[in-house]
């Protein structure tokens, strides 16, 4: 028995989310289907994040046990044989027997890209957050800039959590840059609360759009009452980076694009 | 009744073109519908040019005869309301009454966009042509480089045509740029013959993996017997705009992003 993980990519447009569900099309379950095909081999397949319906992922990672002798390049494209046109496998290393993608791995990090070209283009619908006025990006990075690098209570930036569940988390980094008409704002963290990646860049975009300031999304973090404002949908976030400790898992090509 | 001019962008992957065809979903039919069920008038939309199926459009140009007194924003947010996501109206403007958005048109320009990241990438597969291995982009300019801006004979890198279809024109520009992993073919024309960009591209692709050089791709255009090579996949393509004399059609926002 050996233990893989997989770095896989998916358009989430028409996935119900990451983690299956009954009668729902999921990540998890076109890959397991994926494995059934080419070894016959029925099982669960434990990813390092969820992502929700319409999340996309360039560097989500799943770990997979196999009796089966194949090396990761024959792994690697017997999967993307099976696999739909909005799920890749990119790349298959061996791991030690005891590895969890979610519990062993150090940072998440994600994107999220907001197009402020107004009103609604067919083109990028399916990987950008589309805003019908222009955005202050200045205004949005004099906001992340302030953000405490330190473990600290996020629960303004939560969605429903369960009653004892800790809100403290550690942001790595939180950037917001322009380039042409899209606002991107990447994010990482040791790891994420639910909807925090997608609640922060809504209470941005009210920074953005002057709905608020700098300073008051400094006191939403810092905890002053207050609303972070809508989430912001789904379709323009990315999970584009799970990072594990030197040794554990040994990609060939990186972990980012 | 008036005559508008309507700009509108799509998102060509599932639509069967753009020219009206009997059970497929074509854009011609979609916007027929969005104004049939604005105003209730059935009429039969004129295109500036003819997309293929799955070649996406941000410029193309549809005219109408209307006798509805409706103002251009109210125009272009009612059909909006009414059409699919994939597709949507950007600008209304009204012209003269014998305007013909094909024949009228001074040049179409096209811009075709290459990935060469290595395999199938699922975020960018309705927008880009994928190719497996890196391309010399420098190899492809500079074939390009070369090609002669006066009218002359397309022949080699035309589709099948009718027999006495002159298959001379003229060419304006033709650029090839790479950014980060994508390469971008822009051509423009006064007109161009069916899949003349898509097989140009595909004999660049020819130049930038190798098996072709710049000098036997300038022969090809010179009318050296010889195959230009396979055509270049619909996805990679999109109409980015349609030019008129001036004015014909006065956009307020400009034809091209």
């Amino acid at each position: 028995m050996v233990r893989l993980a997989l770095r896989i990519e998916y358009d989430g447009t028409d996935f119900a989310g990451s983690q299956s569900q009954r009668s729902q099309r999921t990540v998890q379950d076109i890959v397991e289907a994926a494995i059934a095909q080419f070894t016959g081999e029925q099982q669960r397949v434990a990813f390092a994040g969820r992502t929700d319906a319409g999340v996309h992922a360039i560097g989500q990672v799943v770990a997979i046990d196999t009796e089966s002798a194949h090396d990761a390049i024959t792994w690697r494209d017997a999967l993307n044989h099976f696999l739909p046109e909005d799920v890749v496998v990119r790349e298959v290393v061996e791991v030690a027997a005891g590895f969890d993608p979610r519990r062993d791995a150090t940072s998440r990090r994600y994107r999220y890209r907001i197009e402020d070209r107004g009103g609604r283009r067919p083109l990028t619908r399916r990987a950008v957050w589309q805003v019908r006025r222009p955005l202050d990006a200045a205004a949005m990075a004099e906001a992340v800039a302030g953000l405490p690098r330190t473990a600290r209570d996020w629960a303004a930036f939560a969605g429903p959590v369960p009653e004892g569940y800790s809100t403290v988390r550690e942001l790595i980094c939180c950037d917001v840059q322009r380039v042409g008409e899209q606002v991107t704002v990447e994010m990482e963290a040791g790891g994420f609360l639910p909807h925090q990646v997608r609640r922060t860049v809504g209470a941005l975009a009210r920074v953005g759009s002057g709905r608020m300031s700098p300073e008051g999304f400094a006191a939403l973090v810092d905890g002053a009452p207050g609303c972070a404002g809508p989430t912001a949908p789904p379709q323009g976030l990315t999970l584009v980076a799970v990072r594990y400790a030197p040794g554990t898992v040994e990609w060939e090509t990186g972990t980012e694009r």
